[in-house]
């Protein structure tokens, strides 16, 4: 892949700069603790998921919206015997995540210094706009940045919007993000290019077949700190 | 006040260029129905408002808050009697919120229109991103403003972040909103100018004190009409 061209690096931020599913993934365990005194059962994370996408719609992404399906999902799954207080407990719940300090993971720092030497460097991070500038301030990475921009879905056309509104060409664009579905994609399908850095912790929502990604050109990494290296 | 140096409209967009607030009251009596057979009480308006205005730090504007804010308040004040089938009631007259049409107000249309020619406009709203750019899109106005901001909070440095994002010259600089609060003081306290037009439902949130307005420079207009007259 030819990367002599880029200018600009562009970061998704959840699980790409900082831990963000394991925090979903530790509340659905909880979320089910609650729940097991009513139903048995083995694993309610598919049904919480159902409940979830079909409520993205309108809700969006985000730990709110989330709360809202959790809450739906109780009352579904126990034909409404669940009390008040259960369903404070998983208010609770994701009032905990909306506070959990914002973990930078290993490799962020060094290279986001580095790099922001030598090219543009913006934060693309979809989500709840409230949830998202809230963890940007407490990452303490903000200033390193020059844009930052919060959307509502990450697909070709907001993409094209983006780099449209800040006057990026995109054949000197690079996308680094742990979602194909999201960050590698609908970017090389404009004619970017694209990192990806794996994650081990992603949302059922971001899977990808492998015929999505037949003919795509990116470039999988290991580690964020390999990025200064293939790129001098 | 002195408008001929005006070059740029920014117009808060609930309750200034469609109804917002009246869609919450009308909720909040649906809401205040399902606990009648709970609790006895005249008006749980300020109850719930306490827990809105408690989690507003954690769940910033929008609709998925005020839906979480009143299933707290319901649990707190039923003193978790509250059952599951009635807090899927709660939840789905959010989500009757969430898809609510968007009633355009009377004059808007026009006003847009004939001030888009000599002006550029911007609409600068504070809330949830996903809400607001549903509502936007919804509202077929989208296409007249070069910029719309969706901002977490309308303060003063929010309101100097995005004028100078936009490289736009305070002095040349008109607001136009129904909130005093929002809308007007922080513009005024950077030195732009402010049209309020009131709306008749005003969120307690929203409400200042005489003491707040002293020395303030802004104009008061009845209908959105007006303002073309008082810029020509």
């Amino acid at each position: 892949m030819e990367l002599n061209k880029i200018q600009t690096i562009a970061f998704d931020a959840d699980d790409t700069l900082w831990v963000n599913e394991p925090i979903f993934t530790n509340t659905r365990l909880k979320f089910e603790e609650i729940l097991k005194s009513h139903i048995d059962a083995n694993s309610l994370e598919d049904e919480l998921y159902q409940t979830e996408r079909k409520n993205l719609e309108i809700f969006g992404y985000g730990i709110k919206g989330f709360m809202l399906s959790m809450i739906e999902s109780a009352i579904e799954l126990t034909k409404g015997a669940i009390t008040g207080q259960e369903i404070q407990q998983i208010i609770d719940l994701g009032k905990e995540m909306l506070v959990h300090p914002v973990e930078i993971l290993p490799g962020v720092r060094k290279t986001i210094k580095a790099l922001k030497e030598d090219y543009n460097i913006l934060i693309i991070t979809k989500g709840d706009l409230f949830d998202q500038e809230n963890k940007i301030a407490r990452s303490g990475l903000a200033h390193h940045f020059k844009w930052i921009e919060i959307i509502t879905e990450k697909d070709e056309a907001t993409y094209y919007e983006v780099l449209h509104k800040h006057q990026i060409d995109i054949s000197t664009f690079l996308m680094v993000g742990n979602s194909l579905k999201s960050d590698v994609l609908p970017v090389c399908n404009l004619g970017g290019r694209a990192v990806h850095i794996p994650f081990h912790d992603t949302w059922q929502h971001e899977h990808l077949t492998e015929n999505d990604l037949v003919n795509q050109k990116y470039l999988e990494l290991k580690n964020i700190d390999e990025l200064v290296n293939i790129l001098s």
